[in-house]
C-alpha cells in the first residue's frame, strides 16, 4: 500500500455509513496476543523483536482470511508517516512512538490492521463504519483462528490469553464503539454518560484512545474488563448500554431543537459560515466547528454538505494529513493557514445553476 | 418624498465616495436657527409650536437654494417611520422623541435636512459623503443667507444668533466629521485620539450623536465652542485635527498588516463568513463584522464586496429599516432572525463564472 492512496481518503470505516451513523462513526474490535516462547516486547531485545516479527509477519501474510494486507515497516518510515497512520487509527500512539523492529499489517480497504511488536506481540484490529460489532467480531474471530493453527499463542489454561499489561489477559479484547455525541456536550447531559459508563466497568475516551481528549465530540465507549468473562459477553455489555446512548443523544437533539431550533440552526450555520471563511484555523476550532456542521447536516439544517465530506474532514485537517496531502513539512502555524485553505477549498459551495 | 423611495438607498452621504473616503464616512454642518419674536420650542405653547411651523415651511418652501425639499410632518407620521428617519440622520433622536407640531424639509439627495421645531425653532443640517467641509459649509451658508432675508432670527449684537440651549448661542454652528476608525479601536489607540480631541475643545460621540455608543468603529468629530469664533474659524479648528487622526488610522492599519497580515486577514475574512451565514445577529454584533469588513476592504483583504454594499449594509440593518424593508413591525428577535437573512441574501457572492 502507498501512502499516497491513502491520502486522499478517510478509512473505510469514516465513511460515515452502517447502522446509526448519525450517531455512531465506528465500531472496533482489537484482539491482544503473544507469541508463546518468545520474550514480551516491554523486555525483548532487539534480536528477540527481529524474530518475532519475522515470525508473525510470514505467519500473516500466508493467512486467507485476510488475504489483501500490506506491511508497512514501522520502523523504518519517517515520523510524519507514523503520525499519519495514528490519525488513521491504523497504528497506535504507542506503537508510532516506540523504537525498534516493528511492523504494521493493513487491510486494503483501512478495516483491518495487525500491528506486530506493539505492548503485545500482536495487536489485531478490525474497523467498521457505524454500529457493526457481530460483523467486526467475525472476521476478527476468523483471522485470530486462522493465525492460532499456525502459531502458537501464550495461553494460561487459568487466565486465558497472557499480556504484557495485566489489563488484557483473558481474552485479550477491547471493544469499542466511537460515538458522536455533539448534543449531550452541548447540554452538559455527557457527564451523566460517564457516571454511567463507570458503573458498568465501561470506559470513555477521546478520538485517540487513552489519555486523549475528547475533540469534535468524538467519544470511545469501551470495555475494561478482558479477564473471567467470554469474548461474546464483553460485546454484549457494551451492546448493552449504546441503545441508551444513542437515544439519549437523539432526544437531547431533539429537545434542542424543539427549545429553539432558530439558536441551534444559527451555531451550526456560523460554524460552517467559519469552516469556509477562516485564514488560519487550529485542529481543535475545526473539530469542534465540524462537530456542530455534522450533528446540524444530521438534523436536516444543512443541505449543501454531504456527511461523508465532513466525516473524511475530520481526518483530513489533522496534522500528519495535511502534510501529507501538502506534500511538505510543515510548522503549526503553516498547518492552521494551509488548514484553513483546505477547509476553504472543500467547502466552498458550487454555483447554482 | 415617499418612504418607499428611501427604504432601498442609503443617503448620498453615506455612499462612501468623496474625499479620504476610506476613514472618512461623511462631513456635516447644521446650524441652529430661532424666529425673533416666537417663544424657544421648550416653552412654547402649542398654538406658538404651530405658527411657528407654519411660517417657517412657508419661507422653506420658497427658496431657490434648496428647491427639491419635501416636507415630512413628523407629528403625523408613525413612530417607526420617525425611528427611521433618526437611522438616516435626517432628524434626530430628540426631534422624533418629542412630542408637538414639528417637521423636518429633507433635500431628494437626503444632503439638506431642516428640522423645524426641534430644540431650537430650525436645525439646518447638509452632508457630504467623504471629507468635504467646504462644500457643506458653501450650501448651508446659502440657504441661511436667503433665508435670513425671509425670516428674521433671534439675534444678539453681543452673542450672535440666540438658542434654546447656551451651548449654541453665538454661530449655532456645529461642524462634524464622521469617521471609521476600526484599527485604532483594535490597538486600543483611540483612547489617545479621545484625550488630544478633549485638549482641544473637541467632542467625540458615536453614530447617532450625543450619548450614543461608538456602535461600528464609527466616531463623530465635533467642535464644542459655537460663540466668539467665526463660522470659518471654528471649520478650520476642526479641520486641523482630521488630517492627523486620518494619518493615525492608516498607520494603525498599515502596522496591523506589517505585524500579522494572516490574522488579519483571517479576521476580516471570518468576520465576513459569519454574516453570510449567520441565522440570528444582533445589530451590534453586525455593526462591529461590518465594520472590519469595511477595513478589509480598504485594505484589499476582501475583494468580492465593494465597498457601497458595506455602507449601505450600515444603514440598512438597523431596526427601523429593517422593519420597513421588509414591510411589517418586529420584535428584537425576530428582527435578529430578519437581520442574519438580509444579510445572508446581500452577501452571498455571485456564481464566478
Amino acid at each position: 500500500m502507498e501512502f499516497d492512496d491513502l491520502k486522499g481518503t478517510s478509512g473505510e470505516w469514516l465513511r460515515g455509513t452502517g447502522p446509526e451513523s448519525d450517531i455512531v462513526i465506528s465500531s472496533r474490535i482489537r484482539l491482544a496476543r503473544n507469541v508463546a516462547d518468545f520474550t514480551f516486547p516491554p523486555r525483548a531485545d532487539e534480536s528477540t523483536r527481529r524474530e518475532t516479527e519475522a515470525l508473525l509477519k510470514e505467519n500473516i501474510q500466508e493467512l486467507s482470511t485476510a488475504s489483501d494486507l500490506k506491511v508497512i515497516d514501522v520502523n523504518q518510515i519517517d515520523d510524519l508517516d507514523r503520525k499519519f497512520l495514528v490519525e488513521r487509527q491504523l497504528i497506535s500512539r504507542e506503537h508510532a512512538e516506540s523504537s525498534g523492529a516493528r511492523s504494521a499489517c493493513i487491510g486494503a480497504l483501512e478495516t483491518v490492521s495487525l500491528m506486530i511488536n506493539e505492548e503485545d506481540h500482536l495487536r489485531m484490529q478490525v474497523f467498521r463504519s457505524g454500529y457493526a460489532l457481530e460483523s467486526a467480531w467475525t472476521q476478527i474471530n476468523r483471522i485470530d483462528d486462522e493465525l492460532e493453527e499456525r502459531v502458537s499463542f501464550a495461553f494460561s489454561d487459568e487466565f486465558g490469553y497472557l499480556t504484557s499489561c495485566p489489563t488484557n489477559v483473558g481474552t485479550g479484547m477491547r471493544v469499542s464503539v466511537m460515538l458522536h455525541l455533539p448534543a449531550l456536550v452541548l447540554t452538559k447531559e455527557i457527564q451523566k454518560v460517564f457516571q454511567a459508563m463507570h458503573k458498568m466497568n465501561l470506559a470513555v475516551r477521546g478520538l485517540y484512545g487513552e489519555g486523549s481528549q475528547a475533540m469534535g465530540d468524538f467519544y470511545q465507549i469501551s470495555n475494561q474488563v478482558t479477564l473471567g468473562r467470554t469474548e461474546e459477553q464483553i460485546i454484549q455489555n457494551v451492546k448493552r448500554v449504546i441503545p441508551d446512548i444513542l437515544d439519549y443523544e437523539r432526544r437531547a437533539r431533539q429537545a434542542l431543537i424543539k427549545e429553539d431550533r432558530q439558536r441551534l440552526h444559527d451555531q451550526v450555520s456560523r460554524a460552517l459560515g467559519v469552516l469556509s471563511s477562516a485564514r488560519q484555523i487550529s485542529s481543535e476550532e475545526t473539530m469542534e466547528k465540524l462537530s456542530s456542521v455534522r450533528m446540524g447536516i444530521n438534523l436536516g439544517l444543512v443541505d449543501d454538505i454531504e456527511i461523508s465530506t465532513v466525516n473524511e474532514l475530520f481526518m483530513h485537517i489533522q496534522p500528519a494529513h495535511l502534510q501529507k496531502i501538502r506534500g511538505e513539512e510543515l510548522e503549526s502555524t503553516q498547518r492552521n493557514v494551509v488548514r484553513a485553505a483546505y477547509l476553504r477549498d472543500r467547502l466552498t459551495r458550487p454555483p447554482q445553476n
